[in-house]
């Protein structure tokens, strides 16, 4: 049970917040990464909503969620997160050079060239929906982000992961697709949806993803 | 002079493409790394609008470029092959653990959380720019952007590079900010925009620009 009040090591995530964000918040990412290596930590939880802790900022330039702290270091972005934790355990990312930098690879695709196509739809979906605009922009955006999804499809083939064995590109793959659950946009991409559905099946992605939802009813606040 | 016939190292770039996107391509980002550690590579160039050659989609999932092969990996993404060569050279990747994580944690917020914010605009502004919902998307858009800008600018300060020294998160935030030029929108953030000009005055950026807009006219292909 990686959650330790003791921990050196130190997340921030969301106490409360809109509810479509529950599930959804990027510290799941990095939740799951420490379940994975069975590293402890702790957590330091927010209002969304609310205005952040004095000098949040300096940790975390947007205001956002997660940022992380150990005994060395403090940071910002899952990604570097991630990438922190797979330089310390090969579980998350292989030592070997070609599957390294497959996986950094993934890794990345997943942030700068999967993510970016259904961020869009957050807006379209959720923050401008009332607007006139948002219906026909939603399917322009959508057209893209299926273009992007059928890639990734592709490249997977009949692969269980993207880089060989799981890496930390999954997780952020995974947890990229996640994005797309209440739009059904998956149900067109079987062997995607499928890949989704092994990396929520992983026992360190169950207990992440309950730990995570447990912050927001106050139970790990 | 980085370009090198007999090179081990070979990216992919565009040799011919939509006039928008001379200067933009992100092969531009590899060559400015190459020329900042002076290591040589050849480039071999594709027209953006043809077909890409034969397993391609293999070596780059997404049919973009740039891809990257040497002696040792092959590899996709601009923010690994930058992450590949930072390992290899401190100018590029400090060594210290906590100036490493914070270049790090810009390198990704480069491509995560600001990237994510401009790119809907290439679809309002250039893509989509004649259907009757581009023009209050962007605007809505735009919103979004100018927040993330003035964030970035905050974090900024009157730093000279946002991890302290000159590394490769700047090669990636200056690349990323140099979308926005044909939108006059860095006006707004000035320490922004001398920020971009100081990456853009680098010479190494200048060699780096030199040879990646020569590929479109036929003298590097």
């Amino acid at each position: 049970m990686p959650l330790d009040a003791d921990a050196a090591t130190v997340i921030t995530g969301f106490r409360a917040g809109p509810p479509f964000i529950e599930g959804l918040v990027r510290d799941l990412r990095v939740r799951w990464a420490f379940e994975e290596i069975g590293r402890g930590y702790r957590v330091e939880l927010f209002d969304a909503m609310a205005a952040r802790p004095e000098g949040y900022s300096e940790w975390q330039p947007f205001g956002q969620v997660p940022a992380f702290a150990d005994d060395r270091v403090r940071m910002f972005e899952t990604g570097a997160m991630l990438l922190y934790l797979g330089e310390q355990d090969e579980r998350l990312l292989p030592r070997e050079p070609q599957a390294k930098w497959t996986a950094a690879s993934w890794a990345f695709a997943a942030l700068n060239s999967v993510e970016p196509f259904i961020a869009p739809l957050l807006f379209t979906n959720v923050v401008h929906k009332d607007e006139a605009w948002a219906g026909p922009a939603r399917e322009a955006f959508l057209g893209h982000a299926r273009r992007r999804l059928g890639q990734v499809e592709a490249a997977l083939g009949q692969g269980e992961w993207l880089a060989g064995g799981f890496s930390l590109a999954d997780i952020l793959m995974v947890t990229v697709l996640r994005q797309l659950d209440r739009t059904g946009e998956l149900a067109a991409f079987p062997a995607l949806a499928d890949y989704k559905a092994r990396g929520e099946a992983r026992p360190a992605f169950g207990r992440a993803l309950a730990d995570h939802l447990a912050g927001f009813d106050g139970a790990a606040a």
